[in-house]
């Protein structure tokens, strides 16, 4: 069984990849609804909410986690793994290894919330995979209200306006590549494609659900996927009702059923 | 001495009004800034972090306590006044009061988050003030991350965009005055104003500080005011240095002095 969280609904996009790949795998779900953004908190803060969302999905004796959440994952990664046995994912490296490969020019740009953008964990992994690639960060703490307000519909002149006000800088750097390092931000694609014609878009999401699922492929990680059944579960901190309408269409032909509600204060460290 | 709160930042705005009105009361406020925003979450989480907040200004042995919050005023005024001793104010009833006295044409416009339009708080009263009225709200979720984001500078397109998108509507209907609901909505103003020309924009913070004021200089409300030395204290549950630097924006020529981080948790009912 794999556990997925994020601050909100932008895993499911994670989780929908994961689906994908791993059909027989039981998958448990955590929104924290109830404290979403996590983007524009402090670090002890995220550290904080992090440390709770991997405790309530231990209790499901769970084989591995994915952090489908740019910030948890650029913010709070070493913290989660210094407090747990379990093998856990983050969306940083595979990102950055999609990037790696896909540039053809060595110009990559990085987009994420104010805590990503500002713990630079995008930039220092590329620049360590190699010196001579250039990386342009902009943090976009806008983006994630937008998709959550239902501002996402292609063609929307308030996100577009948005995306132009962020990511206009962009396009002076000569980007090939760019990381959409905040799992809200596939949502949106279409504007960012729209403001960046021609670059190639990297979710974050979906990278590291594929690095995960190549894993339980190989045999590096053991599941009871398999001879498990497949479930999906999910659980919310707030509004499951919106939770489960909202997921309809993050998942598409992927059913998740109900949406339930927890009290992730129960979970405190 | 009076306590103050709201979700975020937006309740500073009535904490300014109330320290110019009382300049020698005590004044301590709480903003939630480990939660921010409110406005989008369910009626029962609103409920229990409101709580917890009036558990904590309680800890101050305040004499009145102000919600400067329009989903908490419209969501949970009853409950917190069930569970405490301490004479607590709303900003609805004032708000309406005030929208009452300054329609001409007795139509008027109501504009809040999804949580205080869900209620119908404004619009129950305003219908109960005189059935003669006739009240039109509209839910606008994405006001309190652009302002918390900084999409507030006069002249602002994507703020600007995001308002004629919500407020076009209401242009048809007539209205003279128009509720702003929320305390956080006064900080974009001149957007409303240019997609609403001349319509009165009643603030609910203002209102609210002002019928306090009102209480305690009549004598209905006693509080260690007068003697006390009107120090202000403020507290928020995350970023206390974005909180200062905001608040001092917010506060304009009232010093607040420094924010203090308090952990929200230890106040959970």
């Amino acid at each position: 069984m794999i556990g997925v969280f994020d601050s909100g609904l932008g895993g499911l996009t994670a989780l929908k990849a994961l689906a994908k790949r791993l059909p027989n795998e039981d998958l448990v779900y955590f929104g924290d609804t109830g404290r979403v953004p996590y983007g524009t908190r402090s670090p002890e803060t995220i550290k904080k909410y992090s440390l709770e969302d991997l405790r309530f999905l231990s209790s499901f004796g769970v084989d591995a986690v994915l952090i489908a959440c740019g910030t948890v994952s650029s913010t709070a990664l070493d913290t989660l793994r210094s407090a747990s046995d379990i093998e856990i994912y983050g969306v940083i490296a595979p990102a950055i290894d999609a990037a790696v490969k896909a540039t053809k020019n060595g110009k990559i740009g990085v987009i994420g919330t104010s805590a990503t953008i500002k713990s630079d964990a995008f930039g220092r992994g590329i620049r360590e995979a190699s010196p001579s690639l250039s990386v342009t960060s902009i943090a976009c703490p806008l983006f994630v209200p937008l998709v959550e307000n239902g501002f996402a519909s292609p063609g929307d002149e308030v996100t577009l306006a948005a995306v132009r006000r962020y990511l206009s800088p962009l396009r002076e750097t000569g980007i090939d590549t760019l990381i959409l390092g905040c799992t809200h931000y596939p949502i949106i694609d279409w504007a960012i494609a729209e403001v960046l014609p021609g670059v190639n878009l990297i979710s974050s999401g979906e990278a590291a659900a594929n690095a995960l699922a190549d894993d339980i492929e190989s045999g590096h990680i053991k599941t009871s996927g398999g001879k498990a059944s497949g479930t999906i579960r999910c659980y919310c901190s707030d509004k499951p009702s919106d939770f489960e309408a909202t997921a309809a269409i993050f998942m598409g032909d992927v059913s998740i059923g109900k949406a339930e509600k927890i009290n992730i204060e129960d979970y405190a460290i």
